[in-house]
């Protein structure tokens, strides 16, 4: 049963972007009750109109005053924006859910899928980050794996759609598509290169390891979700000409072998992981058909043929749902059904992550 | 300096493929003196006309007589009319460079990549095979890194254009994509499923180890290229909405650790392989700019995060120029450089392929 929302007051920092979007349609979808919501956004984009639950909310601008008798702050704007206000919401009184990069490595913030690690909500001070959204889906299908047979490496490799640059990026892939197709030539504006009929082996920009955020991203934190500082991890993360749900190519190397069967099974068991496979009809998860789904989907799943230890999987989920939106929302219903909304009330865990 | 092939009558079986068509071209660009072609095809496109090197060609219906006088066959087709029309060629007296999957794994088939394994088509006994378009660039970069520090292990993640299913998948992605941009539904015909604005982790069909024949030819193929049957491989192929040129992430595990700057002299010093890596401009090869181009392309070139001995990589090439014609070409050239057209003169190597 979903815990109910509906005595608290949500406020949406960036509610008319992408995620925004997504989050309000999870709220009509999940939350059916809830009417006290704030939408907020900069200047650009207030004053627009938005309808949740057959309720009309004109959005408004962001200002140091927007958190005052908020109960839960969700911000998806940019880092910058997350830097800016969430310390003003925490100070207010609000948990914050975070969709940015800025807090998801600090000590003492939680960074939480709640099917995997939803108990360390517990020990939040204030703000919860979520993952990267190629990050939630790994963690999503490693972490049943990983309590049983532990993780020694992984590596992947990610086909990542525009829409997790923002709703610009999907125009833009339409617009440089549509030109390429008349043999116009494109000129890039919200990626770093043309995306129309070709593929970008950068996203964010390149850290001195020769790795780009993104990818350290994905390593850093699926060891912090799954409590698992060891690990080992590399991935390659690259933008594709799809408009929503990203895919990676996972590689997982694991302490004793397990068999196809067991692992299946897992997955299968894992709330939240829909196992999409089955080589005789042809059957696996593909951005285009998972895009509006919860789930994470998994396929492809086999003995990795190059480590005796090793299992090869496909992961396919919708960015903008389980990989940011979704992943907030069931933050704030783990904060509800653990009661604590007010931080501070357990101990930080003694773990740490190299 | 290029080996002259002028004095050489070749067929090309295939003629008005896509992989035919780019032969075609790279004849006119190679050897503008070579007139003695034989182009030929299907009953479907025979009677098509075509220029090669200012002489205009009419593509007549293969037949078993078509190998009378021909020095060297090119086939590109399909597996079936390789098996076909491969053993009447060599009957014929011709040699046969075959572009299918048909004879690849064969004991007495040279399966060449000149710049790798150039010295195995002396052995060649009437047929010799290229390698799969997604295993030649594989090949290209991790071949003069094995020759210094053996490689123990490849995990190879791929991102396959659509004409390496042929010229009818080009349009079929240009027609999904057309109906998308309106939305309009579409039903896939080439590929197995929409590849318009989507990914399809799956090429050729499924073999009972949950691999795709396309991913065990990677696993194959590149072991037996480059005399190395031990070496651990594994792969995901997976088509991407791209019309020329595949991309892959490639992760290598070496027997010794080697740092970055060695491993970039060894790459620019390998023939045929441009290095385009400089994570400070933001140069990496993209196949939208590498299609057309000869070179197997390579950038993004770090430390592999997962493993002290590794290296990550991202590997793109013109699947229908290096991954097809023109390695065929390179290894009629190699043929003439060795003075080995006629076949059985050297012994088959000791060497054998797991």
């Amino acid at each position: 049963m979903i815990p109910d929302l509906s005595h608290l007051t949500i406020a949406v920092v960036g509610a008319t972007g992408a995620v925004g979007a997504e989050f309000l349609k999870i709220v009509e979808q999940r939350h059916p009750q809830l009417h006290n919501l704030k939408l907020l956004a900069s200047s650009r984009t207030a004053g627009t109109k938005l309808t949740v639950n057959g309720q009309e909310f004109t959005v408004e601008e962001t200002t140091a005053d927007s958190f005052q008798g908020v109960d839960i702050a969700f911000i998806s704007a940019s880092t910058e924006a997350s830097r800016h206000w969430a310390p003003m919401a925490v100070a207010a009184g609000a948990v914050v859910i975070d969709d940015s990069s800025a807090f998801r490595m600090q000590e003492d913030v939680p960074l939480v899928v709640p099917e995997v690690n939803g108990a360390d909500v517990t020990w939040h001070q204030g703000i919860i980050a979520i993952p990267n959204c190629s990050t939630t889906p790994l963690v999503m299908v490693a972490h049943p794996i990983h309590r049983v047979s532990p993780i020694r490496r992984i590596i992947a490799d990610t086909y990542q759609s525009v829409s997790g640059a923002g709703g610009a990026a999907v125009q833009e892939l339409k617009e440089q598509t549509t030109a390429l197709l008349k043999g116009q030539p494109v000129t890039p504006r919200h990626q770093p290169k043309q995306i129309g009929f070709n593929v970008i082996p950068q996203i964010d920009s390149f850290l001195d390891n020769g790795y780009t955020r993104e990818e350290q991203k994905m390593i850093d934190e699926s060891r912090k979700i799954m409590h698992a500082p060891d690990i080992r991890v590399s991935a390659t993360c690259v933008r594709v000409p799809v408009m929503v749900s990203h895919s990676a190519g996972v590689h997982l190397e694991l302490e004793r072998a397990m068999g196809i069967n067991e692992i299946r099974a897992l997955l299968m068991d894992m709330p939240g992981v829909t196992v999409l496979d089955d080589t005789g009809t042809g059957d696996y998860p593909m951005p285009w058909d998972v895009a509006g789904e919860d789930d994470v989907f998994v396929g492809r799943i086999r003995k990795d043929a190059s480590d005796l230890n090793g299992i090869a999987l496909w992961v396919v989920s919708d960015n903008l749902r389980k990989g940011a939106a979704l992943n907030s929302i069931q933050i704030a219903e783990e904060l509800v059904d653990r009661e604590c909304l007010k931080p501070g009330s357990t101990p930080k865990p003694r773990f740490s992550f190299g």
